[in-house]
């Protein structure tokens, strides 16, 4: 056994509650190391000590590392624990003191109590939502007579600073598009007070800015979105302002005589926009100054507009923009504002990297899954990676987090901010096809970048941000009934949604991948061809299945066409 | 180089601020595995990437693994790094990409932005700290007109229920004692209205117990230690309350109609005290019903009380009973109220076990150091564990933990929850002689249980709460000497208080152990000789330097007397 690889703490990831008396527990081991790994738990306080013992489950492999994991139920909430290990040839049990050939001198690790209000709750609705995300400038131009000046003709190429017109009220118009596609959850950058077009720079939060429409229209949006069973949720920009929100206006007017001069990160007063003497978005963004969100006043007021959002116009939730470099006590504030609100509303961070601190249940519900991406992107888009890194890659992802995050995260295929994916798939279209279908099946809320399902292409930003393709002719039709069908298939069965994930194909030769979502209702298989070659694949346990694309039924082997899919539903 | 045995996380006791621009980075290796690690770091926007590079240290070992330590500066506060890592035989770039050959393809860990408000900070006075745990009722009977009836004579050997008079007054009448000995922070078990000796059952928050005096005596005691420059320390009993707590009382006077029936843990309504149908501290205390802290109302009243007792009577921090089994939330919101009435007030958790999850900077500044006792108790009152394994356990827990934390740990011998040290010593002083000197000089706040500097011995609960031996007849005068030497060197001598750790000897078959501490100032090199042996020790770099015991001056080799130490300031 090699015992520096064997790795638990009782805490985030790898202990937590997943209910009031029940809690998920998350053993690591070398890869191949152990043949079976049980856990012995018992009440914190009970003497003589009455274990109970369960076998852990494999739950999947990263490139070093097998994973182990149980779920346990405690009546009185107080867990104390330990584990027994076994290599195949010696067994060992191991707790808070570490290994030990007796129980005894293990020592437990401790679940003091499973405490209610540290439960990480995300809203139930997260199970059958996809979402769709909108820059609102580009999507569709519903009342022009907002538009700002020189409006650059739809279709266009974008720069960083053309406008284009679109609008709420054109996302409006476009609801019975987005209802048919299936989608149920409209993400939108900002869409506040600001000069430039993308208005990541706000100007008044509490403002709509005007070329998208006025408090009318946004409530409007929301209650046709509703009527509709489509959500709505804003982004949230609250790492930094534009140079033209009141208070900064304020202090490069009045200098350190200015009331909001602690409002902000200043190097030195007075304060030059020249010189950049302040701290801002990235390095030297002059006009996005960074906001002190650990100034009472300031926290105050970003509050207020957290909940304004979403008592007074009922958004269902919030992005929130460069989450990672806003502190901690702020975001904890935040939930507690924003699900005081609403107690279903959802929260999610941009996070481009491993996001384990905002997910511990008192910040986020899940965050835009970029990590995700990337793997999506090595494997399918780039084929750089084989299936079985690319099932590590997938595996390390959700193992950092508790299941909650997983099933509450925004897997995306790209944004804004990334080219996309048709552009990453070099425009070969059956990339991108089998990169959906994985998407759509896997752990988490798909979230789509407006546009993608119609096959539009871009680089990066300001290429990927291109007015939104409504012409029927221009359009990918073949791409666009994929997405239909898929999100169809996605709303329509729970072990898509909640169902456990089994990798049961992955190989690294013929990048065939293959796995099974599972719950107590129904057993899919879905199975993946990342190849220009035909392949067979055997129906995992030799069972016989429906294909949930095409309706028909197979049995034994299937054959998968060059960077074909299936979606078999199990008998 | 074993790769499944590297671990990094970018957050925790891995990756975190020291100061608004200084943050410490942690890796662990398997032991003896690494040859150099360097951690290479820039700011997360910069491009092109204009990186530094810096050595990690090596902080320690523990059973299995290596830490290596670094503290880095940013200007920007926002750091992107990789490590390099040297085995002698390759170097491998590790980063959250995990292991490649090439810098690029391990990719970056984040640490997204040193957030001010995020930054883990204890108060600066825990530094030369040393801690007095006090039993009020078996400290000293300053005012026989408040005993309670059938007091026992002091001196007799206590049961879980006898009284014996000890009261505040007792203990401001024995200030000058210990302000004599040295200690300069006195903890309290509580001291709230309740029916029992202990007083962990409590019946009234805002109550002084009138055994024990009233709130002019508490107000005094406040006053006449910190003339002195004592701080006084309150026990919070927040997991639950006592039977006769008045929400209780209605609770189980009213049932249903109680409005304080969501105060509690309710199995069913009516409750019933010898049924016990409701949750209680540990399993089936009638007398200890667990308090349902999710409960605002609940959550309200706790935290009046806890800001009434720093605000109005001015003590300087609170100890908190079985708080690892209230919520999270809750301790984050006391963490704001106490230091909002006090800034410089101290928050210490009881909690037996890993506790990471509390002592990242957001609840507690510290916890009573279990760990740090068993240790202790094994290397220098059992001798069940040698020297080496004697530092495993002391590195593991002290990598567990932030600096800010090890800091303000209360590393105790004994409390009123376990034997006194010197009979699990079996009465061998020089274990215990030794045990103190070690306590002295470690890292972290030394803290006394009243009495054990005067020999006390005793059992486990109730036979470790006997009262105090004020006879100097019947004081172990070379132990009390022992302990005002030792604390006097303690305050005196700021590399034992904020100085680096280095383990210097753990000779596991001569249990020769030693350590220096060093800072910018000073460097202090402690030698004990865990043995019945006479034992030869070289000083560190071949020095000299001053014992700070005897006054005596040394060079090259130290000879040990069995079970004899060496406080040696270098030269």
């Amino acid at each position: 056994m090699i015992q520096e690889a064997i790795f638990h703490v009782p805490y985030g990831a790898y202990a937590y509650s997943l209910s009031p008396h029940h809690a998920r527990i998350t053993l690591r081991a070398k890869r191949g190391d152990l043949k079976a790994c049980y856990l012995v738990h018992s009440d914190r306080y009970e003497v003589p000590d009455i274990y109970e013992t369960v076998r852990l489950s494999f739950s999947g492999s990263d490139e070093l590392f097998d994973y182990f994991q149980a779920t346990i139920e405690s009546k009185t909430r107080r867990i104390r624990y330990r584990f027994l290990l076994d290599d195949g040839v010696k067994r060992l049990w191991y707790g808070e003191q570490g290994f030990a050939s007796d129980l005894e001198s293990s020592g437990c690790f401790q679940l003091a109590y499973l405490c209610t209000r540290d439960l990480y709750s995300v809203p139930e609705w997260v199970n059958d939502t996809v979402v769709y995300q909108i820059f609102p400038d580009r999507f569709w131009n519903g009342d022009p007579a907002n538009d700002p000046e020189d409006v650059c003709e739809w279709g266009e190429l974008p720069t960083a600073a053309t406008f284009f017109g679109g609008d709420l009220q054109g996302i409006i118009d476009r609801l019975p598009y987005l209802e048919k596609l299936g989608v149920n959850l409209i993400y939108m950058t900002p869409i506040f007070l600001s000069p430039s077009t993308h208005k990541y720079d706000t100007t008044d939060y509490f403002s709509m800015d005007p070329m998208f429409g006025d408090m009318d229209t946004i409530k409007s949006l929301v209650k046709e979105a509703h009527a509709r069973g489509i959500r709505v949720m804003l982004d949230a920009v609250f790492n930094h302002c534009g140079a033209d929100f009141a208070p900064f206006r304020d202090v490069v007017e009045k200098g350190a005589k200015s009331r909001y001069v602690d409002w902000f990160h200043l190097r030195e007063v007075p304060v030059d926009m020249k010189k950049i003497n302040y701290e801002t978005f990235a390095n030297g963004v002059a006009t996005m100054p960074k906001l002190r969100t650990e100034n009472p006043e300031v926290k105050k007021y970003l509050l207020q507009v957290a909940e304004f959002w979403v008592k007074e116009v009922g958004i269902d939730g919030w992005r929130l923009d460069v989450a990672n470099e806003v502190d901690h006590a702020f975001w904890r504030e935040f939930r507690e504002v924003v699900r005081a609100a609403n107690p279903e509303a959802l929260i999610i961070g941009e996070v481009w990297h491993d996001s384990s601190p905002w997910l511990q249940g008192d910040q986020f519900d899940g965050v835009m899954n970029y990590l995700f991406r990337e793997a999506v992107v090595e494997f399918f888009a780039k084929r750089t990676i084989d299936a079985e890194a690319f099932d590590s890659r997938l595996t390390k992802t959700r193992m950092m987090y508790k299941e909650q995050a997983n099933r509450a995260m925004f897997n995306l295929l790209g944004s804004h901010d990334t080219a996309r994916f048709l552009t990453v798939c070099g425009e070969q279209e059956e990339r991108m096809r089998l990169a959906v279908t994985f998407q759509m099946t896997y752990v988490g809320m798909p979230e789509i970048y407006y546009g993608d399902e119609v096959g539009m292409t871009g680089e990066t930003d300001p290429d990927c941000r291109r007015t939104m393709i409504w012409d029927e002719e221009k359009q990918n039709k073949d791409m666009l009934k994929l997405h239909q069908d898929l999100i169809a298939i996605r709303k329509q069965h729970s072990a898509l949604q909640t169902g456990s994930y089994r990798t049961v194909i992955k190989d690294p030769l013929t990048n065939l991948y293959g796995f099974v979502r599972e719950n107590g209702q129904e057993s899919i298989f879905v199975v993946l061809n990342n190849s220009p070659r035909s392949q067979k694949a055997a129906i995992p346990g030799g069972a016989s299945g429906t294909d949930l694309l095409t309706g028909k039924k197979h049995s034994g082997e299937l054959v998968l066409k060059p960077y074909g899919a299936k979606i078999l539903l199990l008998q």
